[in-house]
């Protein structure tokens, strides 16, 4: 096995980490402190995998007092001294999550013009965030995200039905803040990096609809408890029950900023590659669809690249982001980024000098305890001297299995960031 | 509705139909006649929706005498003197082709090393040279062939389940024709352009193995008849049942030489956008998989280069080839052109400049009478306009409903070849 490309591979997915971590992008976009002769507060409140990180940024280089408190998901706190740190469950929300949310909710009643609300969102955020409207239970909630999990839907999708069971999410956060001056600091895991739909937008504007969530409901056939749909037809006859929509005064003086997204992190691998002499193309920073579907055009790229040098000469790097899914047929073990490059690695054929990795930013691909895996020209002729079928793999959804069994898992723990899927394909020359 | 890229995209469809017929890839190709001395004859057989067409061009071109017989689709035919031309049904095989492809087989027994085999396959050829291996009645091969285009199998995994069905495919129509020269002149329809695979080659070695048949069929739970399966587990029990593998002395003297291919075509619209001074970028001739999701890759791609100027600086055109599948799950109409076309659109969301066609190169998409469609940034507004849902469209494998209601269907009619799918996406500056 040659481990050159591997090396280099590993270093642009390194690359594209190092690039979303809080400590690197945040410090830099904090806004001014409240004038202290006003009396004004600080309020750190947020959700995601990188929230802790990002309250420690936030610590590290504030300048005034603060105090307040961020839920991240478990394993993924770090030490904080003057914000609290709570864990909850992620993907599916637990009662930790909910009795935080509460908190936060709380926390940012009877605010004044002069307080300050730094909102630290990042991935993962929607499902840590999670305070079901009235009249839904968590159970109901976890209830339609598991089945959401599985349908095949957008996370767009997925987060307009979220916002319109939540109340906290869908703006609904910052306008409990005013007349306080919101600013959001948001780490991009979503296509487009819409802040609206980055864990699912509690300080954002929310173009969408009761209706719409109805709609999507009705497209994935969501078999969804009776108090969901019983809250959402209430919900579509009063207006006072939607979400806060765009020119709404209680959100006029909130703000968002990005701090780190899945292009920032691109382009950090494809300097890393030119400083390898490769030259790296970023193909798309917001791919979605089918995992299996994703490599079948990303393996045809490759080919044309190895065998027609077009698009692009070789050697070459090809680099994509993005969300893909996965529609579970079989019971294996593995996320969308194990099963993207089992399909790519088999569509690819054993093509010379062709190498692949694919790897969730945030060191989790799934539900598993890798972050993704490597590929090579030899991975299927080594599967096969393992008495491993990569056909059979695929049709099971077992990308985990398959690359346990050749040593090619990509493990690195939690990151502590997220920046969504990372995908490299070397073409040698 | 802006009628300038519109034509512009048409304009590059019309040349990869061009650089495709065999008016224009054939006549270059022709080998030399047999020895008039030798007493040697030429015959000329074949099958595929370019075939008629294909023998056109043989008589305009050919210095000697020849006779023979190939069959094509139905509306496919072009009057010809010396060869004869049948028309048959596709995609599902008739009486009309069974009985004409076992007059082929008629025509090339007792051949000598003197006599020359013009073999002229193009797409459409494995439902047109339909003839069942013993035992198996085309009914039962109707039935498998009828499940395989609707399970989402590829066409290469297709023409290994038609193979061993035939008695003609896999190379048995030239193992009759030993000892006699047989030159396949070709027009490829597959990914990668191997001969094997293009009309299940009729001509050529088959590398595939009654078990591989067998394991497709386990892979997409094909409901094969009792014939079918009785036909199989012989022939993986009887070496003498199997097809020529590569190296049979049979097979020694056989040719194959490809006159027209997906990459030819996406090189000459290439070359129609270049003179109007847009650089065209071939992404891949051979791109498979799911056509919404393969879409929205492309969407992705083309976002990247109209909001970023990655990996391409706009104006641009993104170019690609191949043949996508549809997992029918709706009751609309239209192939998978149309349905890539229609899950495109939804994807740009309307992104300005950017507008695309999608057609497949035989004129015909799926069992329609339009070659595909065109979509421009006003699609979906104009959809709305007359109360049409494009992802309800979408759900119901409706696309060639949604592009007829507004106007925007490619008809062509048959264009008497076939080098598949044509995609073009246009990226105005």
């Amino acid at each position: 096995m040659n481990e050159a490309p591997r090396k280099l591979l590993r270093s642009l997915f390194d690359a594209a980490v190092e690039a979303a971590q809080p400590a690197v992008g945040l410090p830099s976009h904090l806004p001014p402190p409240p004038d202290p002769s006003s009396g004004g507060r600080t309020l750190v409140i947020g959700a995601g995998k990188a929230s802790a990180a990002m309250a420690k940024a936030v610590e590290d280089h504030w300048p005034g007092p603060l105090s307040g408190l961020v839920i991240t998901r478990y394993g993924h706190a770090v030490p904080c001294d003057r914000v609290e740190i709570v864990e909850a469950a992620h993907p599916v929300p637990d009662e930790a999550g909910r009795a935080a949310a509460a908190r936060i909710l709380d926390l940012v009643q009877g605010l004044t013009a002069d307080d300050l609300v730094l909102c630290l969102i990042s991935g993962g955020g929607s499902a840590l965030l999670s305070l079901p409207a009235p009249g839904v239970s968590l159970a109901d909630k976890q209830a339609v995200n598991r089945a959401l999990l599985t349908s095949g839907a957008t996370i767009s999708e997925m987060n307009c039905l979220r916002k319109h069971l939540s109340a906290i999410k869908g703006g609904r956060l910052a306008a409990a803040a005013a007349p306080a001056k919101v600013v959001s600091l948001l780490i991009s895991d979503v296509p487009g990096d819409d802040p609206s739909s980055i864990a699912s937008g509690p300080t954002v504007p929310d173009p969408t609809t009761t209706a719409d969530a109805l709609a999507i409901i009705e497209k994935y056939a969501i078999d969804a408890p009776a108090a969901v749909m019983a809250r959402l037809s209430a919900a579509s006859r009063d207006p006072g029950d939607e979400t806060p929509k765009p020119g709404d005064p209680r959100l006029a003086a909130a703000e968002s900023i990005i701090i780190a997204s899945p292009q920032d992190s691109l382009e950090a691998a494809a300097r890393v590659a030119a400083e390898a002499g490769i030259a790296a193309h970023i193909l798309s920073d917001r791919v979605e669809g089918e995992a299996r579907d994703v490599a079948l055009v990303h393996a045809a790229i490759a080919r044309q690249v190895a065998s027609r040098h077009q698009p692009f000469r070789p050697p070459a790097v090809l680099l994509s982001g993005g969300e893909t899914t996965v529609t579970l047929r079989g019971h294996g073990r593995g996320g969308r980024n194990a099963e993207f490059l089992l399909a790519l690695a088999l569509a690819l054929e054993g093509a010379p000098g062709v190498h692949a990795i694919a790897c969730d930013t945030d060191g989790i691909d799934g539900s598993e305890d890798n972050a993704g895996a490597l590929a090579g020209p030899d991975s299927l002729a080594r599967a096969a001297a393992l008495g491993l079928s990569a056909p059979a793999s695929l049709v099971n959804n077992d990308g985990y299995g398959f690359f346990e069994a050749l040593g090619d898992l990509v493990m690195t723990g939690p990151t502590l960031t997220n920046v969504n899927d990372f995908r490299a394909i070397l073409i040698e020359d």
